[in-house]
């Protein structure tokens, strides 16, 4: 027996029902259902008028609710909680429905549950979804993966209540096999830590190298936000340095306890970055700035050391290197995506997905907390060459850091010299020299390791695997 | 049936080879098995005058051989086939025997194991051991977990085969409960990772910035041995720069690929520490450094980028900026140790180990490749305030910094301009300054936070967990 709802929402806290209600509100029936039937009851109360709703108190009405084949949409927490729900519907559905589970589970969580559904064969498509509260309601970005075919079923209603980019293009794609859709999402989450960090290293020397209050500062953004770094973090950071605090009268920012919280996909993107053999400095030095931000033990032992006392540049000084600042956190910004998509990339390589990632790129451009102007850059890059081996192969991108590079490294030189911090800023560009230098000292690494641990070496002018007889008479021998 | 050996090796690859002859020189009787008997008799055809040796043909034999407590001392591949060895041996032990697992394990692996066999009264007790086939031979570092009563058993005679520190003191102890010692051993390893790092940045710099030549770097690293930056990896980096390529009679680390390669411990020392949420920003660098060097597809695309040529500084300033790059290795340096031992210690409070930081330090003095003139003031430092809750706590140390970092800062400030990645040196610092801050801009990051995601944030002046309502009237709420 096959129902009418062409699509169904379990889990309904906040970003289950803001989905819900996006999808009614674009002409779907939407089948309902949450743990408790109370949460489902009250967004038909308040919600109804929005669209179909049909409300299920059981999991088997839920699913005898849904049209064939079934498209249930899960919203409940990662881990434990999606496998309960899991189990709870598989036994109920036939082959060809699909389970799309919406949540932020770790890829390789996706993956099992992929390969167990597809023995079932039920679809399982793990999906990233970007945008938050308001996202969800109002168009996310939308990061399937999962087969091919299911995609087809549900590709159309997901691209219709995804974002749009600034084209007009649905910023929801069918990203890659089983849990492409999730690592994707988990290296946008990466990619975003790796953004903020850069934003507040900037935002950092515009106060204390520049001198500039908070509310100049929301100005600067502001600006900034009307050239190439226009996007949705540039544009919130205006907004939230601009802030007065109301109970004190002094910013917004300055009240805050400077202490960074996270949830931990950044710290996924690079343990899984450090598993692929990617360099992914950038999203590192961003998880572990938060952490040393949280470590106030440290911070206490720290506020005993010794250092220059952050003394402001001359007025002169200050304006240009305001504009320098622009180029550092730019050209810092396009080696961090270079990293990032470097990652999935190496991922499809990894776990034999094909990836578009021009399309990746593209998804992004609306919905998520990364939306950029810049990622139209990104795609067209990948428009230009599928095969582009970095983005930093990019003549376009190239350009741009040729000329950004005289100010960034002023930008970094001062920031040492004042004493601000700026892990960011500085592996970004050493990540560009490493990759710029015609021989890196790595070759001294392999010397080191082949001397205490016989690990070899391999030579410039002779293929072949070498080990010296360091404490014997130091001869070569090939192995 | 017991027999009179007091120790047992199975797994007589390299390492366990020098480790049963280790024994054996030391006076103890010395059970050995192998998979292959083979490798058992060429053992004790080659060296059987060392010691004595009762060579065993099964694994029921070589139990059999071995006086009560048994102390079985396994020496095989991490992973499964560890797994293996354990599950033949097992069956043959009784309560209180003890398996050695001295490979290099995971140490969530041997949490695993040793509580698996704690159930049947058997003592699993996983051992770092470092210094390579030489150490394992003449002395190597060894770091023992497991339970303090198998540490009874066992510390006499791994202390007795143990390196010594300069002051006679063994470079073993008992360094905590179930995986401790691997863990411990995992941390020397990543923090090998970064001195490595940071000696290759000082030796690139030496080349490109103060433009001498390796046999002139062989020198000055031959002259920093004498000082504070006495270690093994500095005096065997004057050993590989001073080689001559017999074949192209040019300097021997030109003809090496410079592509270093890795085995896993620095990057599981990562992994790791992401999840215990402690910066490790100096080893995680180490550890990309390794991987952009192997990239050679980014690194073609790198070299057709622009950016500064690497111009050796004038004479003038070339003579004191050697200086100037001993302060700035010896203070990233400190950091990085300082960052290791912040892991061991969050690992401690994670896990349950009653850690003594010293001790382990200690333990690295001798036979290992990280081994140091500085782990005695690792040592003295802990001894002095036990409850040191950073490196950076310490006075000595933190004067030390203070004296060096105009050095440091000179030192990645003219390596940003030249074009030198730097990307050790540049994270210590960034690091340092970190802790320095009085206010880091965390605080914008968390007022970010708030604005996308409704994350929420605490304030400076009042206890409570607050969130301001961005997209209504902007007010505050306390949660």
């Amino acid at each position: 027996m096959a129902g009418t709802a062409q699509i169904g929402v379990s889990g309904l806290a906040v970003m289950g029902r803001n989905l819900a209600r996006n999808f009614a509100r674009h002409g779907y029936t939407v089948a309902l259902h949450n743990r408790s039937a109370e949460r489902t009851h009250e967004l038909v109360d308040q919600f109804g008028d929005e669209g179909t709703f049909v409300p299920a108190e059981s999991a088997e009405q839920f699913v005898a609710a849904l049209e064939r084949p079934r498209r249930l949409v899960v919203m409940v927490k990662a881990g434990g909680p999606t496998d309960a729900v899991i189990d709870q519907f598989a036994p109920l559905l036939e082959s060809g429905d699909m389970i799309i589970d919406g949540g932020n589970a770790h890829f390789a969580d996706t993956r099992r549950r992929e390969a167990a559904l597809r023995e079932k064969g039920i679809h399982f498509v793990g999906t990233g979804i970007s945008g938050g509260e308001e996202g969800a309601l109002n168009g996310p970005s939308i990061m399937p993966g999962g087969s091919p075919e299911s995609y087809q079923a549900l590709g159309p209603l997901l691209e219709d209540i995804s974002a749009k980019a600034a084209d007009g293009s649905p910023c929801c794609a069918h990203v890659g096999a089983d849990g492409a859709g999730h690592f994707v999402k988990m290296v946008h989450n990466g990619i975003e830590y790796a953004d903020m960090q850069l934003i507040a290293e900037a935002y950092d020397l515009l106060r204390h190298a520049a001198g500039l209050e908070p509310a100049a500062i929301a100005d600067t953004f502001r600006r900034w936000n009307t050239g190439r770094l226009d996007s949705y973090l540039v544009e919130i950071t205006a907004e939230v340095l601009a802030h007065t605090d109301a109970a004190t009268g002094r910013p917004f920012v300055d009240v805050v306890a400077d202490e960074a919280e996270q949830k931990g996909t950044g710290r996924w993107t690079v343990q899984i970055a450090l598993e692929l053999g990617v360099p992914v400095s950038g999203i590192a030095e961003a998880v572990f700035a938060r952490s040393v931000s949280g470590h106030t033990d440290l911070r206490a032992v720290g506020g005993r050391l010794s250092g220059p006392g952050r003394a402001a540049l001359g007025a002169d000084e200050a304006a240009a290197f305001v504009d320098k600042i622009e180029h550092a956190l730019y050209a810092s910004k396009v080696v961090s995506y270079t990293q990032g998509f470097h990652q999935v990339q190496a991922a499809g390589a990894e776990y034999g997905w094909t990836l578009d990632l021009g399309a990746v790129a593209g998804i992004w451009r609306g919905g998520c907390i990364i939306r950029a102007a810049f990622l139209d850059r990104i795609t067209a890059a990948y428009a230009k060459d599928p095969q582009l081996p970095s983005l930093l192969a990019d003549d376009g991108f190239a350009a741009e850091i040729a000329e950004a590079q005289d100010a960034w490294r002023d930008v970094v030189a001062t920031a040492v010299r004042l004493g601000v911090p700026v892990p960011g800023f500085s592996t970004a560009l050493a990540y560009y020299d490493a990759l710029r230098a015609e021989r890196l000292p790595a070759a001294l690494t392999q010397g080191q390791r082949d001397f205490f641990g016989a690990h070899t070496y391999r030579r410039v002018d002779r293929d072949g695997v070498f080990h010296t007889l360091w404490s014997e008479d130091r001869t070569e021998e090939q192995q």
